[in-house]
């Protein structure tokens, strides 16, 4: 079993670190966004693409296991998207995410954001090719995941805390989590945003738009 | 790759089935408890026992990919519970059970819970050797859920709608949850709860006292 875990996910790797080489090469920046069902991957999406419009060229590619409701959500917002159906799988491998770059249209992307399948297990293990790892924690979800799913937390590079509305519903402990996530990932931004209220997106926004320039300007 | 997994399913399960045979033997309801990280399942549980007290032999095992927060909050309030690390496992097989089963105290429970790892794809997938599955799925998650996790969904006796006390902040709407889940499983028993106020808890604990009482009496 170990052996077989091993083989598939040196193979994965390798798909993966060309995935990132051929979009480095056309200066299109991949972000893998990461969450359990139900933390706000697609309003993120959304609202990011709201932002950023008429600035960076984005384009996203969406995984779920079944069905297709956040492909169309997106499309309906006027966004280039794919859906890929992962048919009972539980994460995305870099092989899927090809086919996912195959089935865009062949438009010059500055920036191509993954959502990745509701999961905080899985999806960590599986290098999709991206450049940026970003995940979601909301509130309602407990300051105690970091505890629980370190991996998830140890491999991001921004975890973004969602539904800071819900916080005078709560008792999560905001300095409590900050604390866990830090000690399993020292280098990891975090920033405290509602996608309902607007509150603190901007910080997202603006770190996403400079990282699209850093990277198509390099 | 498909093939490896059948094997791996069709071990499973026949061990699924002799746990489900032997403490059928023994009078000892199995019940399987899984959901999103973050849903409530230790907080469904705690409130569980605290409304059976005395009335039902009760015992948890406890199942997370590291840490052990969980079986310390249980065994706390003084129930017999052990916990199962996964070690990057991202979800309970009858195998791992088994081990649970056996590194509990030798005593005649009458349900033993167990709270799966906290995960709305994989744990759907593998037999646990439970008589019965529950799921929770917390308002804040949204009332999407069943078109895109609909395996999980299907394969449950009970749907726990948790965290009703935030459906004042929330656009959840729970027709047209009810009807997405009916239209997957028309058998399912819903019920809506909130374990911080309390709220639908007795519907909960009183359909479960019933299904131990009916097993240990059959």
């Amino acid at each position: 079993m170990i052996e077989v875990k091993e083989e598939i996910l040196a193979d994965n790797n390798q798909v993966a670190a060309g995935v990132r080489e051929r979009l480095g090469r056309q200066k299109t920046l991949l972000l893998n966004l990461m969450s359990s069902p139900g933390s706000g991957k697609t309003s993120l999406i959304l609202k990011t693409a709201e932002a950023l419009q008429g600035k960076v060229k984005l384009g996203v590619i969406e995984a779920d296991i079944e069905s297709r409701v956040d492909a169309e959500k997106v499309a309906a917002c006027g966004i280039d998207a794919v859906q890929l159906r992962t048919g009972g799988f539980c994460h995305l491998d870099a092989t899927m995410v090809t086919q996912g770059l195959e089935a865009l249209p062949p438009k010059d992307f500055d920036l191509l954001i993954i959502e990745n399948v509701g999961n905080l297990v899985c999806p960590a293990e599986f290098d999709t090719g991206a450049h940026k790892n970003a995940m979601i924690l909301s509130v309602p979800e407990g300051d105690d995941k970091p505890l629980k799913y370190p991996l998830m937390f140890s491999i991001c590079d921004v975890l973004v805390i969602n539904k800071i509305d819900y916080l005078s519903l709560s008792d999560f402990d905001l300095a409590a989590l900050r604390h866990r996530v830090l000690a399993l990932n020292p280098q990891i931004r975090i920033m405290e945003v509602s996608c309902k209220t607007g509150a603190g997106l901007a910080e997202w926004t603006d770190w996403l738009a400079r990282e699209v320039a850093q990277f198509v300007g390099s």
